[in-house]
């Protein structure tokens, strides 16, 4: 039989798709410039035992499968191949398991990271990780990127909250790894291998992941800068004076600008840069935050104000979740009739090197005269310089390429990483070869072939 | 040139070990009852040049290389094997970088956990690992185990700490890993692969840790329940109610007669359970630990009180950190003449399942007629039954291995690990086989042939 012959065979058919016009819907994720190929056919699976049939015949016919969630990953990780199968978890979309006591949920792939949260708060638990996708990102695709957000500064990144998997390998076979318990040490930790894997180690289809009791009452502060310079010190002041603030985010003046003219909102937009920090530790959170203020002020921060109410709180959080639609936005301002994009870059650096990332990446888009909105999470050293371009002009694309690549070497000549919670995908995997080495690819390389020996998991993606 | 003419070629002459009384210093851990050998050679390197020549050497006549630090391990995974080549990490003991802005340390493999603490704490900060073994055990020891303690309940195990890694493949060559970023997402897993793996994937040469400001002051209770299942009831009850103490052991009527008579401190021996648990909030440590003393009340405790100060907090820890020694009287005294052992058994189990767990390890012994003490990490379901056997005799070992299957048997049916944190080694090897099914030890198998091709790291651990 040929490749459709056998899915047919193997699915309901209202779980497969093969109309072309449908098929164009699933060609891409969020990120801009990278490449995209047509699918020969997507799969929408309802259960595990579907995956699995479907990877067995892709491994029967050598052809890649490529795993998508919601598509909103900004590395082309979830990029479709040309004939490649993709499959695609939205449909598998049930939280199977809230257990306080454990604190722990099981959940399919396809469950939108709001939707568990949502669930969770139900039972006075929330689920942290928090990228700015969450309420259209699924788990699985966070686990599959092993995304970030806001929280991370004290409640750390996916990878830790993920306890067990249900994997589907390459040859289709089903892998059940990690735990249910709060710890175990049993074997090597293959949940974690999984976890930022992109794809191409195994196709996850089932998570148990770790939940934390609601958060206590938080506080919020916001203060203005002259020089992101001194942003910059303030983060690392921040961090030698002991304290843990629940959220430490830095948006610099073409953010705010952008953000301004996106949703007016009265932000400081004379500013260099504006820190956003909170605490919620409750009945020490304004103590916490008093000593916030303090070293803001000691790096020379010129104004520093607190939130006087939780809506005070959400609106200044909603300026800097709204800083990708305003950065979007502001690129097609800048080039209209559909020829502005985005390079939305992704480098962490130590706390303690923050400044001088900053201070180099005004230079760099100085030196092209290319605009880069800088954004992120400075409380982990993780910047997003978004990189705004001319689609439509090759020269412009050319000089945003180069600004890119020159902020990654900047990043790593500081002891950075090429990225700090996006991922690799198409976009990092020069950078990432650079970053790791050669003895790195290699046991990067050992280890995919051990897995995939065919090379059919989202082939291309991570490992160039 | 034959083995031990390479490797006198290869180090100093005071770092190579061949003298047979000096060697058999080195043939195992602390774990009883399982198998070692004797080995060719013990190299105590000082730099990581050193390791690497030494597994090269090793590679090419094919001989096992078994990594060691203090010997401290409780499951022989660092046992020696016949004609091996140990190295003992000992001598690489240098604390190259403690940087308190990015809350990171910098250490050889070879440093002690508590030389580190003390370190830290000069700048104000703490390395939260502490398994039991902590004044004498080594990071790099921890890190190869994955060790736990009793912080883990609120602050996690080693793997959680251990943010890159310097590693010699078994090739020789040399692999950095990892990161000195908060967060980073670049590629796949490689620090975590190798944190817990025992030796059997590459020797760790140098580990970059992260550090949390120093602890806020901390209040400790101690709750006297008449039965372990309600001593259970409270740990689940806990958890449940949304609080996280810092520390939640539970001690049982065997341990606390074992420890009174190690080293009398009024303990109540006529309970059937202790709950020693601390809330570390500062200021709000008050109001954390009267919800627990509330929570354990309501669970059926007999009697809950506070230490009234710090001393009082210090002498509760003591009873708990001598339960292993004090348990090692006992079987000394029961069965005198060097002849009384311990078979120190590890279990997790969801929290939940812990009235579950301890009602059935009762059973157990008392079904076998064996002494069995339980002490261990309740707010993780984290347990260590220790059973008392005798050594000389083969039917009373015989019966001792009975018991510590039917732990692991019944630690399973309720969802557990067969390891919590004291590791697979050689004494779980079956067990982790039992717990993760063929597929799961095909992926085991895949990973070890991918990174050690030739079998020559630390064969026989893990992995039957």
């Amino acid at each position: 039989m040929g490749l459709l012959d056998e899915l047919r065979a193997a699915l309901p058919e209202d779980l497969l798709i093969t109309d072309p016009d449908l098929l164009a819907g699933y060609q891409r994720d969020e990120a801009d410039l990278c490449a995209y190929g047509r699918p020969a056919a997507v799969v929408r699976p309802r259960e595990t035992a579907q995956v699995s049939a479907v990877v067995a015949i892709a491994a029967r016919h050598r052809i890649p499968v490529v795993a998508q969630g919601a598509r909103t990953g900004l590395a082309g990780a979830a990029n479709a191949l040309d004939g490649s199968i993709v499959v695609s978890f939205t449909g598998m979309d049930r939280i199977l398991e809230i257990d306080p006591v454990n604190r722990i949920a099981v959940v399919q792939p396809g469950v939108v990271n709001a939707d568990l949260n949502r669930a969770a708060a139900r039972h006075g638990l929330r689920y942290p990780p928090d990228p700015g996708s969450w309420e259209s990102s699924t788990i699985g695709g966070n686990a599959a990127t092993n995304a970030g957000g806001m929280c991370c500064v004290k409640y750390g990144v996916t990878a830790e909250y993920v306890l067990g998997l249900e994997v589907v390998l390459a040859d289709g076979e089903v892998l059940r790894c990690g735990r249910q318990t709060a710890k175990g040490v049993a074997g090597y930790d293959l949940t974690r291998l999984f976890v930022g894997s992109e794809g191409t180690l195994g196709l996850i289809t089932e998570l148990t992941v770790a939940l934390r009791p609601a958060a206590d009452e938080s506080l919020t502060l916001v203060a203005v800068f002259p020089t992101t310079a001194a942003a910059g010190a303030a983060v690392a002041a921040i961090a030698a004076g002991g304290v843990s603030p629940s959220l430490l985010e830095l948006l610099d003046q073409t953010h705010l600008r952008a953000i301004e003219a996106y949703q007016p909102m009265g932000l400081p937009t004379e500013a260099k840069a504006l820190l956003l920090a909170a605490a919620d530790t409750g009945t020490r959170a304004a103590a916490d935050l008093s000593r916030i203020a303090a070293l803001c002020e000691g790096a020379g921060a010129s104004e520093v104000y607190s939130a006087s109410d939780d809506t005070e709180a959400a609106a200044l959080l909603q300026a800097r979740r709204v800083a990708h639609p305003a950065m979007e936005r502001f690129a097609a301002d800048r080039y209209p009739g559909g020829r502005g994009g985005l390079i939305i870059d992704d480098v962490a650096v130590p706390r303690s090197r923050l400044v001088e990332l900053l201070d180099g990446i005004e230079k760099i888009a100085a030196a092209h005269n290319v605009p880069v909105g800088v954004v992120g999470h400075a409380g982990d050293g993780n910047m997003h310089p978004n990189i705004v371009v001319d689609r439509a002009d090759p020269e412009c694309v050319r000089r945003g390429q180069a600004v890119f690549d020159e902020i990654m070497e900047l990043g790593l000549s500081l002891g950075g990483t090429c990225t700090g919670e996006h991922g690799v995908g198409l976009l990092k995997r020069d950078w990432l070869a650079h970053e790791i080495g050669p003895v790195g690819m290699r046991v990067h390389r050992a280890i995919k072939q051990a897995l995939d020996p065919l090379h059919i998991l989202n082939p291309g993606k991570v490992i160039p």
